[in-house]
């Protein structure tokens, strides 16, 4: 292994496709007769085949959750702050999955695969995935790895959703809940920001209805667009302010410079860029643009603004809860205006009110949303404590919590997203 | 006078189109040779000439701040919550006037307008006009209308930017300024998001560099979008939850029906819409597409960006305001997140610092940024108290308050835009 990979990373890393020809009922009502999932893992798992732990992507996220591809690779995976050994994950200690969610665009099924129905790319023909589409084609993949129960399931944003979905859909399938900068369903606000990300994508001329890949185009403006509008939420106005507000020297990013900050120097009276924050949008934007699959941002978007298990319910969250018996730990940060802290007490109290144990941690850190993926120590520290303490208890193999029981009868209606 | 227009109105009115010859020097150097401005008055002027309130319109307003047009009109002026008989602003106390501004596209001249050096449409050519632009162009409209003094000068917004750069650039030529959901300058947010708007504008293909009325087109796309966006800062995440989080029952604006929330309903799993919100935010960027002009769009939130004049302070805006003796009354709205009541506060102490009479007041309001249009009880109250309480001592002439002297040289030193 290089000299260049940290020595706390899980090193290089390779993806496996696992391919499925049963098929899955989707949530729409139609069926995806085979699939694929892109699959990497970190860590052994044990004898017992109790150490594994799932993790869930949000967004724009992937398989590719730690390490490297290849020694040259400029960047780890996108959560290897969290995931290594000696890390908050520490895959000393467990058994790491993580995997592309179906509609994703890095190797599992969706829109850039090819439908076998017409050998054309499935493009805008790809269903409608939901949060509970996803957790169920997990579960197929963790049958198919031969393990009976997560040691936990772990995931922030709308991975945290798909942390709720498992605890509800399958309680007796996981021992532990980690929930981070999530909410049990979207606001008002959240939804208006994700149609402006789909309306600009939808509305770039080389969209065409979803087929550009079939045209040869790529709606890279829209999707940019997209990202841009996004990219904001995921900031806390005060990290963009400690960012670009006062500095006059320049900012370097990834190598990219975004000049200084021009409101103290000379303004261009023009529409060129004139604020490092521009700059820096449009870097993000264009570098998410060449990277992502248009049609898979539209789904994404929509599986967020669909997740709502209160509806099976009546309404009452707290309800979706009764079976099971998996601790949780949910944790939020204070500068976080997409999913607020608010948003995760709402989650504690209905967790309650179902009489579950819950752990639940407000952060102090000014990153905004994008704060779940950084190596924040008080963050770090908490949730590494929490897994060391999963991890003796599941070693000590705790009588009290064996053989899983539903205390409550079902009462879902199955109608939830 | 039709019987459908409500008794606390302006009723009719007409606005005046007031032609300058002489040149206006921009801050960015160039030369507007000869320029319009659009203006409407509500009021009488008293025989003094010291009862003329100017006030300042926002990114999308115009000269039209109160009253109708026609009998037909569906709506009146855009500020006709404050502005009337009996109303905060109050046109039996004031003569108010209001004005398009430079770069405006409802009479002024702007992009729209033909530019006298090539006989067509300024376009993208038209220069980019800052603040203090407008606020140099608004002091020739007052001395052409005769008015040596303005009883109060008043906004929100950006409009109250403006009436910040009244009290610098003008600070023997008004009484009172009334500066409303404003800030000093903008957050790197702020920026970004305006950038998202300019961005989603000049990406549409429609767009044409900026000359798209020349190829007989229009970014329809491109304005809907950045209005979106716009839109979604506009309002608190409150506001809109109330609006569309929770009811069941069609909701109606304006005669046009958003549909049920469907979140609760039948969902399309397509890419349509599938909540209230999503119409709604379609609704008012398309209505804001057709009635607007794209190159206005970029003019306005360029000039919002450029604001800051502390520039010619070394950074320190409380020296900004070392001169004049007019008084500050300074509002802000609880749920505003796109100038929230810690950038007026942060105005408040630079006054005091400067040694400023200030007034300021914090609404518990849940309407976001949009309530400063709004007729709040408590906002319009507290507003109409203290503009009587202008126009009593106004009436009484206070002697210690004539005649105005500058308690400090002026140190500007001309940067700011």
């Amino acid at each position: 292994m290089s000299d260049s990979i940290p020595i706390d990373s899980v090193g290089l890393v390779e993806p496996q496709l696992h391919h499925f020809d049963e098929p899955l009922t989707l949530r729409s009502g139609k069926v995806l007769a085979e699939f694929d999932l892109m699959v990497e893992t970190y860590g052994e798992l044990n004898a017992e085949r109790s150490n594994a732990v799932l993790i869930c992507h949000a967004l724009s996220g992937d398989h590719h959750a730690a390490g490297y591809h290849s020694v040259d690779d400029a960047k780890p995976g996108w959560w290897d702050a969290c995931i290594g050994p000696g890390k908050a994950i520490d895959t000393n200690l467990f058994f790491v999955v993580c995997l592309n969610n179906l509609g994703g665009c890095a190797g599992s099924t969706g829109p850039t695969s090819i439908n076998p129905d017409s050998n054309k790319y499935y493009g805008p023909d790809f269903p409608v995935v939901t949060v509970r589409d996803w957790v169920r084609s997990q579960a197929m993949l963790m049958d198919r790895l031969d393990i009976e129960k997560w040691a936990a399931v772990i995931g922030g944003s709308l991975g945290g959703m798909q942390v709720l979905r498992w605890a509800i859909s399958y309680p007796e399938r996981l021992r532990h809940a980690i929930c981070i900068a999530a909410a049990p369903k979207l606001s008002a606000q959240n939804i208006a920001f994700n149609e402006v990300a789909r309306h600009s994508i939808t509305s770039d001329p080389f969209f065409h209805a979803g087929r550009y890949l079939e045209h040869g185009t790529y709606p890279k403006q829209g999707l940019m667009l997209a990202r841009m509008v996004g990219h904001i939420t995921y900031l806390s106005d005060g990290a963009m302010r400690s960012k670009f507000g006062k500095t006059v020297t320049d900012f370097e990013l990834e190598g990219a410079n975004f000049g200084r900050d021009l409101r103290t120097g000379t303004l261009s009276f023009g529409f060129n860029v004139d604020f490092q924050v521009e700059s820096y949008l449009h870097y993000q934007g264009e570098r998410f643009s060449e990277n992502f699959d248009a049609n898979t941002y539209l789904l994404m978007t929509k599986a967020l603004d669909y997740f709502d298990p209160s509806v099976d319910f009546d309404g009452d969250l707290s309800r979706a809860f009764m079976n099971g018996d998996c601790k949780f730990m949910l944790m939020s940060f204070s500068t976080d205006w997409r999913f607020p802290p608010e948003r995760s007490r709402e989650l504690v109290n209905d967790l309650l009110k179902a009489d579950r144990e819950v752990t639940y941690l407000e952060i102090d850190a000014d990153q905004g949303h994008d704060a779940f993926l950084l190596a924040i120590p008080r963050y770090v520290n908490a949730f590494s404590a929490y897994l060391k303490r999963a991890h003796r208890e599941l070693m000590s193999n705790d009588p009290d919590r064996e053989p899983t029981q539903k205390r409550y009868p079902v009462t879902e209606n199955n109608n939830a997203p």
